[in-house]
């Protein structure tokens, strides 16, 4: 145990024997929790000032204590602050120094105020700024979909199911399916903004405190909505930061999937996209490849942050109330979480910006695979009344005419389609062409180029 | 293959030979979808009804249709619909029922749908329900949560850290601290309602369709706010059913905690609730056994739920747009994380109308470990001005000498705490009472009674 | 509460109030348990055995119980007993039956025992047959993956990593490939079996008991290794259920690499690899497609037993000895987890049976892509003692004409290699042809035929 | 784009454009990979070793490198190596060097070697590493827990199910459960080991290579039992990873629950352990707590540990062969685990060697809740030849009036036990001492001291 040690735990007073080292190193946060210097010093900041205000502690040793708090805000800002272990945490490393800095008054900045509610202060602000980057970030995203859908609002490509050619689509309605998924992020995050706003400071160690604070004055401060409104809960819990992981891991589902098509799209039989040098990698043996490490890794970290939500569920999972010591493993998931939510909403955005729709490829690969085979059975139904389970037996049979003769359904002649069936007509054929058939789905949230431009213009609009 | 199983094959044309058995098996989802029967039918009723109305199918065969579902759905509901594996899932069962009933007519309501749009679109209808009935079990949690309160609001309990005796906090306020929990997990499934409730119906295979649908017409029908925007993501996304179960974990987190709690005031050392024997079991062994299997069962329930939503999110990690059969495995851990929330619910609510704090054991626990320690710092701070970090050391030794001397520290003579500091007077001793210490905890969001009255006064409001 | 239940609840004396249908609804276990009649029957009539062998119970009433039992047994193997939920377990069900049959000598079938280890017994066993089905499922699987080796021993396809081409390898390497990863997963299953194969029953509630049994005896019955060497270690433990599903989570993750290898060498771009009928399914809308359905099936299965994992861990994290009815949730995540592992292995199994390789168009993939730069490389410090770095920069100007001249690197004339490095000889332009490649990856483990075949020679020696 | 970046990517030829610094954050991995620089450079080392005596490269290149790099190897010792970002990975930093000290002799180190073998084969001696200490620590804990069972070997206390007395155990009993599950948890870090140690040296990208290895060689080197047996298998599984962190989870849920158990035994109602200052922390405002830290953190590791499992086993979900840059995520996941496992095992042991159980406090919970129950029903089975049920029935009138003249049940007079049965003999009432039920609980296995002593034996022979 090193001198400050010894010296923390005297004191603390109660205890003779020292402390095990073995116990210091799971127990030691201040490796993790300086990360919160900012939200320490601004949350003691807060406090003291209530406390001056509501006559609890002179103004002249507020004054001290905000210029003792500023001058360590500075050294940390420079790089200057030496963090020590030994005294465990931020908590006590910013108070430790405050001391050093302003003698006994340093002393009474702890009034009225726990570690239990210093810390869960520091990290749900830490926390609604990850919220509001996340926002910021998804925003962003949003917007350079939107420019690739509207740069490739016509590009016809195929729309798969089961990984096969379904139906032809456009580019652009592909890029607003994530839209949508982001949107629905976005709004995940938002609320979940909304919902942890609220300020725990002044629950003290779990019960409140007999001094006169003014919670609404922290908060305020603070910029929270409101304090919370019992104190057990405002130590004890930390759905907050739960809730941020669960709309991350989420998010990163997201991502997943669309980096999952961007290494799909790739590779040499697809074809469907070019990136740039700067989003793609060599190997150090196969001098040929052009990889999308980036859109690899990104799928990667869906599984990181799912983990870092069950790792703090199962924490959380059975905990008596109020603090326990469990609940320091919160940081380290949260950050880990918030860093690498927001690495793959960057990589995500950059490649994109830096991705080209091979217009030619796609058009042929949609225009494979009989795509516009559901097309021709709706033409039966609308046009001919055909029951729809009628209309898919004619069809099938015209794939598999188009198969044996390994034609796309739009070179197969009129002829060999009356053949199959007498009332197939001249515009009965053009909708076997993928941008015909394109053109033609345009009910609600369809692929028509206009439906999905009226989409783009609503989110636009959204966004400003 | 079965017989049904070959025609449904052969209707579907393309295929030669038989589905094996074991594919089938893998396959074949009615043994589990058949659950959303209510919402299947309910959606066709309003895709038939918006197809008539827009002069998609005549009327006379809508009208035939509908009569052949309310059929179905009177079958259904009188458990003498006969389910059929060979079938395959829950939509073919109806519509093949259908076709025996009315025949021809029934290949008519599949027009501009697919069964990606329609199960979708029942998932979403069944989970929508889910969130209404987790939104009033809480709230009827809730409620009890208020009574167990206000019944308890000045009994004088043990508040803990680490399970260690830290303040003396009452039974009301401890009651409130789930109450805010709860009302956060109220608060999320009312934000993921919201959010879900967007009809999907209408985005066929993936495309849209050339059909001239009316996509508000259904979407208004079946309660939802809006038709999806996009077509793709409509039939890829499954969010909807993991912010239902990320909200139901952390739900049942919360459960776990106050289960766990129960079971610890069940145990023989604190013996701070009884149970009436509703909500025990007994042993075969050990006749004396009163065992809270309930709040067990609730405790590892949140393991159950946080395992269906990984499941779902790792089912959903990396596949590419659109539709692909890794999707069907959404149901049975949505089905599963639901029943099992609700059930938490239901048992814990239970258990809380069942239980009685234990005044008396309560109040001694409260009185031991020398709660009111604070208290006796706070007044130094307060009352003589000492810095908090000195008032801190006093205390431990007032501490030490009530340790070694086997007393409460209220009991502790005005003499000793004089011996240690001279300045102590009877009002200092005064706050060494738990029922006193209470009190004077008025900060907002505080134990003190009052307080939690407030608290409890804005809660009822809400939820009335 | 049912009568039975009212009968369960006086036979256990203590309680005089009724149990809350609620409770019951999360207690009750037979529904599920009831899974384990054979393993519970079996396990009474090793128990009943012993019992009487000691002279514990008398013969007679021995072998009454056992008549009881068989008959019993019968009942459950003609599907005609009926259990009853409100007898709460199998183990109840059963006795309660036995009860009927016998009269008051059932009595004594539970002396010396408890239904915490017979629970636990019956669970094992069950557990451990399961073990069994894996073991031999994954031999088979491995079977179906050598005869696939051998046939395609010298088909070429291209090794991609990142998705991308970048080296020829045969089909025969690339299936045994799986063969390694199903061999450590069979490993693990045997070690898990092996640990798993002691027997608790006759650590009674959790003391062990004072009647004089021997449980060298039983765990023989019951073919398990040895008892138990700690009655609350017996009672309390669940890692043989978590072994089992940690294995089957790592295979099923195996299984699903698989999967989606199968779905996407079955995309029109790809075209790898064709399905026969039994196992791709078609759709309601396109008639041209022909899903991979088991696949995909397959890969989602992962997430699921990956849910049960968790599931389970969680359940018994932080729970303290010895018993607690949270581990009755042990229970459906390990069937749930063993019933979808056979069920996917058996899926690929059929599937890998009707999979043929397309050569045609594997051959072509290896050869673009630029797959045997590596060769030319290699072949330069080689033959020319060129150090690796710089041999990889020679290599990748060829690329860049190649790619600039849209020729594959077996295309290239002579002349223009040796425009780039005058050193390129005939010999040199033979390695880039994908055969000449794959033949001269001769090291240990590489991917030349002779190398494969050697493997195939192996495992067939083992797995005999 | 740094100037060794730029280096870095002309020296790999292709790429014209620069990466861009988005892409380098989430791409580069120096800054955790740098942790296997000793595997890394011991593998080099074997690798050149081989090279050399297969004459692959000249002995005079070899003995170049073999300086340079064991030069490097002292840098890094002494913490002088300047680890550079833009050279990306720990791979490129030592080779950058090698060039740096040799020159162009650096280039042959790669010969025949991929990035791809070279990092999983760090990754492996690394992992391989952390199996063995975690093997070792295991074992020290099991010693712990040896001689905690042998000083306590009579000592009574209760046994606990639902967290209610059950039936007396010992102390010795009690720690031998822990000794059982950390010994299977020593057999699967056992056969997690002996199943990763093969070499995958010598796979190189994937298909093997054209140079004359001997993969036997660098297998042996490095002390692996042998060379991977398939070069595609070699670089694309991680499940030796996976295992080492699914043994890691299971054993940190046994760990959860001893520190659970802990965490109870400290608080005040129970006061069954006092831990000594070592491993005890007190708080900033209540200065009486004695907060069981350690444990705590130990309970919580538990999440984190199984967040890593799930975070690999979800980023290797549905991966196609070969490497993928997902395959990047592995080691931070692995590092963070075995930290954590290594840090648990090695409190709990201090915990452990720190805490000394109170007599006379277990005595007393031993005593009460009527622990001697079953003891009583089983003397009626045994000595007067009633059965099983029955005797539940009769203990149960006991267990009520005892309950009603709220006295112990070893304190109830022989005349009140005649009331309820006549046959009760001052034998029948000697069993309901604690001491003797503990005394007579002998089957194998059980609680009584003569056959905890036999198990402390075993382990103790076994350990040696």
């Amino acid at each position: 145990m090193t001198e400050a040690n010894s010296k923390r735990r005297s004191l603390s007073g109660r205890f003779d024997g020292a402390s095990s080292e073995t116990l210091d190193a799971i127990n030691v946060s201040v490796g993790f929790d300086k990360r919160l210097w900012r939200q320490d010093i601004e949350g003691s900041l807060a406090h003291v000032d209530m406390l001056a205000q509501e006559g609890i502690i002179s103004s002249r040793d507020a004054s001290q204590i905000k210029q003792g708090l500023q001058q360590i805000q500075e050294e940390m800002k420079r790089g200057q602050f030496e963090f020590k272990a030994s005294l465990e945490d931020i908590h006590m490393n910013v108070e430790f120094r405050l001391h050093e800095l302003i003698g006994a008054a340093a002393g009474r900045l702890h009034t009225a105020r726990s570690r239990n509610d210093q810390v869960v202060t520091d990290f749900r602000l830490w926390t609604r700024e990850r919220c509001d980057l996340a926002i910021d970030a998804i925003q962003a995203l949003i917007l350079t979909l939107l420019d690739q859908a509207e740069s490739g609002i016509d590009i016809v490509m195929p729309g798969l199911t089961h990984l096969q050619t379904a139906q032809p689509i456009t580019w652009g309605h592909h890029m607003m399916a994530y839209v949508e998924m982001l949107g629905r992020d976005w709004g995940r995050f938002r609320d979940a903004r909304q919902r942890m706003n609220e300020c725990p400071l002044g629950a003290a160690a779990l019960a409140g405190t007999s001094f006169p604070i003014n919670r609404d004055h922290t908060a305020q401060s603070l910029s929270f909505d409101r304090p919370m409104a019992n104190s057990i809960d405002a130590v004890s819990d930390r759905d907050f930061a739960l809730e941020y992981l669960s709309a991350a891991a989420i998010t990163s589902m997201h991502l997943s999937r669309l980096a999952d098509e961007i290494v799909l799209w790739c590779s040499d039989p697809y074809q469907f996209i070019r990136l740039n040098d700067a989003f793609t990698t060599g190997s150090s043996i196969m001098p040929q490849k052009r990889n999308p490490d980036g859109a690899e890794l990104v799928r990667a970290k869906t599984g990181r942050i799912t983990g870092s939500f069950i790792a703090l569920l199962t924490i959380l999972k059975g905990l008596p109330l109020a603090y326990s010591k469990d609940l320091q493993e919160d940081k380290e998931q949260t950050f880990d979480g918030a860093d690498n939510l927001e690495l793959s909403l960057a990589v995500i955005n950059g490649m994109l910006q830096n991705l080209t729709p091979i217009k030619e490829n796609l058009r042929q690969a949609a225009a494979n695979g009989f795509s516009t085979a559901t097309d021709l059975a709706d033409w039966l139904v609308r046009e001919v009344n055909m029951p729809f389970r009628e209309a898919h037996i004619v069809v099938s049979d015209v794939v598999k005419l188009a198969d044996k003769k390994r034609l796309a359904l739009s070179e197969l002649p009129l002829a060999d389609l009356r053949k199959i069936y007498g009332g197939f007509t001249e515009e009965a054929q053009g909708v076997l062409s993928p941008e015909n058939s394109v053109k033609s789905r345009i009910s609600y949230g369809g692929t028509a180029p206009a439906r999905v431009r009226e989409q783009i213009a609503i989110w636009r609009e959204t966004l400003t």
